[in-house]
């Protein structure tokens, strides 16, 4: 039996989402733009999952974007918002973190070429952002600040409520200002700073109530939590201007094209729906204690490591540790053949040689960071799992630490 | 039991297809991009799927990018290629009909309003693209076309190979023209035009050999050919330079971001692995058979019809009316009131006043475009189905150009 600590990465399909997925592929596979029963049958799916979502989310049905998973979402906030500043003559400002997913860094960076002015803000040795850097930070042309609510290597929960609270109160304030000296007969309204936070990571197992959080828009797949893979979704609050950046067909209100993915999205509907508060809990409780366990037994029984997860401020799934004089691949491919399958990082940056520019920023050191090994853990998960990797991992890493002829033992 | 005649909207997923899909939801649930044997499993079902497409379309795996649909691949292949002038100084040109899919066309203004140079090419009154007028619209600056290969609407086969050839002959010829100059020693290599094909209708029934047609981007759709919704491919001929247009997590070879949808992909695949030649030219011949005496029953019991699908270059599943007198909606309506399911037009334009794109181009008039009904048989379409569209039709047309005091009965 293979054992799976990568939930992080990705997540097996709820038999109960399964389940409501399966009519949609044979029967109920109408297109959901088509006016007759066969489409309206899968519209009722659609919409059923849109309010699933919308519930989940606190927020209206018509502020839902299905898309085709959180990188999208990420794309059409950022990109989708900034095309409204394109011809505005002034140069728009943006802020992010320094230890977001590359589908939030990247579509940065690519604004940044193309003339928008970005900031990144850097964080604590937690992992978590550093608010009154971001603070400092905001200027009269900020337009955009994007913070994640989980960070997906070490877990660590970013303050997207305060931050989210800070915002509003700038932007209260200039509205305040603006009628105090006229409103409409001085000039245009002021421009607002939108919050958008990716909490594909958070939605297992934080309050997501955008309105609790203050924010424009969020951003979640289905994959991470035991829903398909294929399918996202994007909440983007009425009033905030994105425009599509996939086009033709004007599905979702002209905000996203194509033909709408129906069992996906029912898929994603359910997998929401399977997350009520008190299962929530209880799934927090029960994963936070085998956390707690595989952490204090991995403590016990291997010398010379970091645990790079603030436990203190992160979610309940995560436990990222670095294993002095051990390469992160060499412990994975161990453990693997081992038959438990862990991370290095995020399954998005597999392959790739640099050392995760998450750990770097939290001040890690380069070598390190290098030797990174995560354990995400999930709802499945059992004692007895978290029993055969204490059993497993300590002669694993005892026999590569051997190996390696840099190390030394430092007992 | 309710008749479903609206093919090309979408189709339900093959029993076979479902059947490999399945364990990818809860078993070969890993993600692609993991190092550890969960993530290796759910990469053998990908490359499966990539090898059973890159065979289909006679070309190299590596030549592949799996996307969320054909409205991703479309935007993908014709935005992805234009990023690459955008710093180029010279005005590009690129051509594509009027007959195409919005996620083409809306694409295309995009890029008009960016300040691309645009021209878009007429169809025949059978729907079918003038190739004399393509001709005449190439420039120096061109680089790139943009030619569907099946009409959604009216089915239309339009001429892509010969077009393919022309355009293979123009880049030839600029390039022995650059050698016998001097070749490098005398400036840049000449700029080739690219040529797109949206193949999303053909592939149920038209040979999409990627060598044979001379194209260098194809895109295509999974839920159009049994497979499911929410996966499309798009072939991209080695040296084509595309750009990714959704970033982060460099995924499919840095063409496209995003955690891959397993079951989707495998989906696809093995909806192509069934399209065999074989199958393929039975299904052909069977669906044309019973398309053929569905025009003609029409034909013998409906008067004062026009049939827009010239059926002697169309794909066999279309079959697309024009009912003088009677709206197409309402028509729509009281058959699916009768269990039959049609469409009016392209179920991505549904519930638009504005009448069809491609009728006026066509030279329909507005008012008989109003009066259009569009069949479209499938794989599983029976002999007992037409015979009951053919039954319950004529009385549904003959009670509603009654209610319409407009019509005056040409009889």
């Amino acid at each position: 039996m293979n054992i799976y600590f990568d939930h992080s990465a990705t997540t097996p399909v709820d038999k109960e989402v399964l389940k409501e997925i399966l009519p949609y592929f044979t029967q109920k596979f109408g297109n959901a733009s088509s006016i007759h029963n066969f489409g309206q049958t899968a519209l009722v799916g659609v919409d059923q999952a849109r309010d699933r979502t919308a519930k989940f989310f606190n927020c209206e049905p018509e502020e839902i974007i299905f898309t085709s998973g959180a990188t999208e979402s990420n794309n059409l906030a950022i990109r989708g918002l900034l095309r409204n500043f394109k011809s505005a003559g002034k140069k728009p400002h943006i802020i992010t973190s320094v230890i977001e997913h590359d589908a939030i860094l990247e579509p940065f960076a690519e604004l940044e070429k193309d003339g928008v002015e970005v900031s990144r803000i850097g964080v604590d040795s937690h992992g978590i952002v550093k608010i009154a850097e971001l603070e400092k930070a905001i200027k009269e042309n900020t337009v955009l600040i994007s913070i994640m609510y989980v960070n997906s290597e070490v877990g660590s929960i970013q303050p997207v409520r305060e931050i989210g609270k800070i915002i509003k109160k700038i932007n209260n304030k200039k509205l305040t200002d603006w009628q105090k000296q006229g409103g409409k007969n001085r000039g245009a309204k002021p421009q607002p700073i939108y919050f958008h936070t990716d909490a594909t990571q958070a939605v297992n197992f934080l309050n997501c109530d955008t309105k609790y959080l203050h924010v424009d828009m969020l951003s979640m797949s289905g994959h991470k939590i035991y829903g398909p893979k294929g399918v996202g979704a994007l909440f983007v609050k009425s009033g905030t201007p994105i425009s599509a950046i996939q086009l033709g067909g004007h599905h979702e209100k002209n905000r996203r094209s194509g033909t709408l993915n129906v069992p996906g999205i029912v898929g994603l509907g359910k997998a929401l729906n399977l997350l009520d508060t008190k299962a929530v809990e209880k799934n927090n409780k029960k994963i936070a204690k085998l956390r707690d366990s595989l952490v204090a037994g991995i403590k016990k029984q291997v010398p010379d490591i970091v645990l790079n997860t603030y436990c203190e401020q992160a979610v309940p799934s995560h436990a990222h540790f670095s294993f002095i004089g051990v390469e992160g691949e060499s412990a994975l491919i161990s453990l693997d053949l081992a038959g438990i399958a862990v991370s290095t990082g995020s399954a998005c940056a597999s392959g790739s040689l640099k050392a995760s520019h998450v750990l770097l920023a939290m001040g890690i050191e380069q070598e390190v960071a290098h030797n990174s090994i995560r354990f995400t853990l999930g709802k499945h998960t059992t004692k007895e799992e978290i029993k055969k990797v204490l059993k497993v991992l300590p002669p694993i890493i005892a026999r590569l630490r051997k190996m390696n002829p840099l190390y030394k033992d430092k007992k």
